[in-house]
């Protein structure tokens, strides 16, 4: 497995784009995407699973259930949450729009294999006319060169700092098989589900059934192991795009093949996972932590999950405070079960690594050494216990000033 | 009902006391409380449910195992938190202590009728010399007047800017009983269990399995449905003892005295709930979520839970932003059910009430009035749904800067 440039674009076979439309007075980023095959793909999607699901997110779900889509619109600048049937039909506008502009352009794709994502602040009729206006430059603009890539990556941004994707490549049945990737997110993020808007594409030549499976099975171990603040948004969407064009036979069944598609989407989610977690709004540290000896692996990675998502845990991290007290805390309210006196916690980053709990017993350490091992910008918990060969990992962040500052006034 | 002054010391036979031990270098506020009864209790209590329980939490639960005790010692500064056996022994200690020093001054008190709880930092040992020395002024200063009372509140605060206390008086098989109670709590609050540290000492006569069941029964409706920051801490505990000095005919079964002392209870310990919100770490706002017409009474607390325990609702508090779409996406993502289609949400202050999503539609509101309402002190969520009758209100505050300060380097 070899991690490539090109993002979405990456994959034999797809194009991208992303220009400004005007969604969101102000922006100046660019605020729609497209990510187009130029054949059919099987697909799959995972998605929120708030009961309050935007109109979107119904809508791509229905157009998913066949298990093919060869073009995704994506926006920034307005969710589309909480609109109703009003916010529906924009939904449904948005891939008819989409549609025209690709028989303008000679590519008939039909309107049910068009899915829609939207993001941005919930409760507002989305701008239908700007998307309209927007859809023919976007359309005509699509690149599978680096351009497009970078046009369309831009598009799906809200708090994000820092744009975020990757490729990938693997040997599957002979062939080389390139998996890209793109997605958002900041904010409203939590372990459940893929919680962000994320588009992969992949040349590799696979079954929709089984790319769905590829895809739940990936997540587990990595999208819904990442938290920034534990709000599940109502947009959350993963999707995943196969056309086939890398000429590997189908993988039709679990197997060999299989599992190095399934590898590689780990590799590829996991690098996405860490990307979403390091710019979680107002992010200083990276937080990793890693679960060993855990009773089985489930076990470890909800530990894990719970630790990366207490607010008391994050908040002592941006305080370079190597208050491990509360990260035994939060694994004893994880819901799971552990033996704290076989339970050792360490700090490691760049900087060295630093023990401070050991089996149960409270060690005297070093502060000024764990404050330097502390003051990286990725910083892992080692919390090894003694109860078995589970693993597991899960990402977060810091609870900083400008984390509030952000969210204090996001909407006006 | 009525709520009178004197906390812990209201109902008849009941003294306390604080002191400054020095278990915490700097800290020159009292660090050491007691609350005795002049005769045996039936007691109750309800604890964390983190599986990382503090050292004192376990022998209190022993101590309490046979429904009673007669005093209780808490501390500040340290949480005899993850000590292991010295923590435990230490524990044991400051019992045999306040034994020592309650004989002393002629009080005879089995080692086991005393309660111990600690709260502060987690994973250091308690410097136990400070409490052996302290403990006989502690019991010498016993006082069932004001000075008691105001001296032991004190004693139990940490991150606390407010002390909180509150007594409430009944009429119960013709005789006045009177409830008080005293509590510490701003970080590490969440719906599970109390939360906290609280006693509640009462003259009523009760049996120990009727006052253990009353406490259940209020927690649900009160102290659980607190939340400040979503972590639930190792030392979480709340205490009831009862001496039934009061006279009235002992509550052996449910019924009609039972239900005016659950009542009482419910008010004495509504009033703390919002106390400790109000005084959440960094706090600015008092954020009381109500929800109307759910389909029963526990899917509505758990919608109002869900709610005020969001990171971007209390940011956007923090903002005065009527950022509504994060309400319900908070409701969405709580594990109940509700039609979307028939809720309507409106913010409530002393400076007026707006509305701003109506049967399922986002308003168009006046801003400058929502943001004059979100301006006060205490503001309500009201979501009125349309599914059935069920009600229920849960408690939290904002989410500050001075949140993240007081928690970035708490430990040093």
């Amino acid at each position: 497995m070899t991690f490539i440039d090109g993002g979405v674009c990456a994959p034999k076979g797809f194009t991208a784009n992303g220009v400004l439309c005007g969604i969101k007075k102000g922006r100046t980023k660019n605020d729609i995407a497209a990510i187009v095959s130029e054949t059919p793909c099987a697909a799959a999607g995972v998605f929120t699973k708030n009961l309050v699901k935007a109109e979107p997110v119904k809508l791509t779900m229905k157009n998913l259930a066949d298990g093919k889509a060869q073009a995704v619109i994506a926006n920034a600048g307005n969710a589309n949450a909480c609109t109703g049937d009003e916010g529906y039909e924009n939904a449904k506008k948005t891939a008819a729009f989409a549609c025209a502009a690709l028989a303008a352009a000679g590519k008939s794709v039909p309107q049910d294999d068009v899915l829609v994502c939207s993001t941005g602040v919930i409760g507002q009729q989305i701008n239908i006319a700007a998307i309209e206006a927007g859809m023919p430059a976007l359309i005509k603009g699509l690149s599978g060169s680096g351009a497009g890539n970078v046009a369309a990556r831009e598009a799906i941004m809200t708090t994000d700092t820092k744009h975020k994707e990757a490729a990938i490549q693997v040997d599957i049945g002979g062939k080389t098989v390139t998996l890209g990737t793109m997605a958002k997110g900041s904010g409203m993020i939590h372990i459940n589900m893929g919680t962000m808007l994320g588009f992969i594409t992949t040349d590799c030549a696979i079954s929709a059934a089984m790319l769905d499976a590829a895809l739940r099975e990936s997540i587990e171990v990595t999208y819904n192991c990442v938290s920034v603040d534990g709000d599940t948004s109502t947009n959350d969407t993963l999707l995943a795009l196969a056309n086939g064009l890398a000429g590997n036979p189908e993988i039709t069944a679990k197997g060999k093949d299989y599992d190095a598609f399934l590898a590689a989407l780990n590799a590829l989610n996991v690098a996405m996972a860490r990307k979403i977690a390091a710019d979680g709004e107002g992010a200083e540290h990276l937080i990793e932590c890693q679960v060993t000896g855990a009773k089985d692996d489930l076990t470890a990675r909800n530990l894990a999950k719970s630790v990366i998502s207490s607010s008391l845990v994050k908040a002592a991290f941006f305080g370079k405070d190597a208050n491990w007290g509360r990260i035994l805390c939060a694994m004893g309210y994880s819901g799971e079960t552990f033996g704290q006196a076989g339970t050792s916690v360490s700090f490691r980053s760049a900087a060295g690594e630093i023990e401070v709990f050991h089996q149960g017993v409270p060690l005297v350490f070093d502060e000024d050494k764990a404050k330097k091992v502390l003051s990286e910008g990725e910083v892992a918990i080692l919390a090894k216990l003694s109860d078995g060969k589970g693993s597991g990992t899960a990402w977060g962040c810091d609870l900083t000033y400008d984390y509030v500052k952000i969210n204090g006034d996001y909407r006006t």
